[in-house]
């Protein structure tokens, strides 16, 4: 893990042995973010992805027991195979949601034809960086990307 | 003043009588900007605007006993000519401000040669809202919007 000096952000970063496209992929097309978004048992049940500036997207996570909990974020920033920026301050372009938690920057970066992907959460103050780390940032997102991996793999 | 029911929402309406892409260029081009944002005796002693979507924008506002108020900003969608919007809960692409206050949409809508102008200003609470309606934004709104009148006459 790399060493974080802001108190604002989690992060994740791992080289990852797929190319950049196969990546964007998994993270741009509903029906393959269903397989990984979720560590097992949960489930997603719904995701609708307009994946553009402004655009919105819905991703409905569903708990063992029935639970579900919708995410809903704008994308502010969209560049194929390269970066993905979305935020839940607005649920749609421009309504801002009940609480602006946080702003995800997903980059895929070719390496060796490899990709080095890193995910970096900024959060608007460090109460609420530590709430999500204290919600299990760092497992959650951990065991995603393994499923992200083994994803990708396939395809 | 139009009715508004949305808690959220302070905005301001008007018929000017200029084309949209004067109007445009008031809010866009800095040495314009600087003429009329701000009510006098209150004056913009800087103005920066990277007018695309991403792109920062730096007002510093001077009053009339020399406090300098630094407006900084990051704009989420550009229409020239059309539509600008633009927030304060981000300081530049995609790093968190100290503080989410608002979400400004201005849109310049050509109505028989005039210019039907609208701003909207939405919060992300009530309490927000009310900060700055009490902070005296009808006013200092309506003071800079007929300097903006005014200067539109002249382009």
């Amino acid at each position: 893990m790399p060493v974080n000096n802001n108190p604002l952000e989690l992060r994740l970063e791992r080289l990852i042995h797929a190319t950049p496209d196969k990546l964007y992929r998994a993270w741009t097309e509903p029906e393959l973010l269903k397989i990984w978004f979720t560590p097992r048992p949960w489930l997603v049940s719904e995701a609708r992805l307009d994946v553009r500036p402004g655009g919105s997207s819905l991703v409905v996570m569903q708990g063992p027991d029935g639970q579900s909990f919708p995410n809903r974020g704008v994308y502010l920033e969209v560049i194929p195979n390269r970066r993905l920026v979305f935020t839940d301050a607005y649920t749609e372009a421009w309504l801002p949601s009940e609480k602006p938690f946080m702003t995800v920057t997903i980059r895929f970066d070719a390496e060796d034809g490899n990709t080095r992907y890193r995910a970096s959460v900024l959060h608007w103050n460090e109460a609420d960086r530590q709430t999500h780390e204290a919600m299990g940032f760092h497992t959650g997102w951990g065991k995603a990307t393994d499923q992200l991996e083994a994803l990708v793999a396939s395809l």
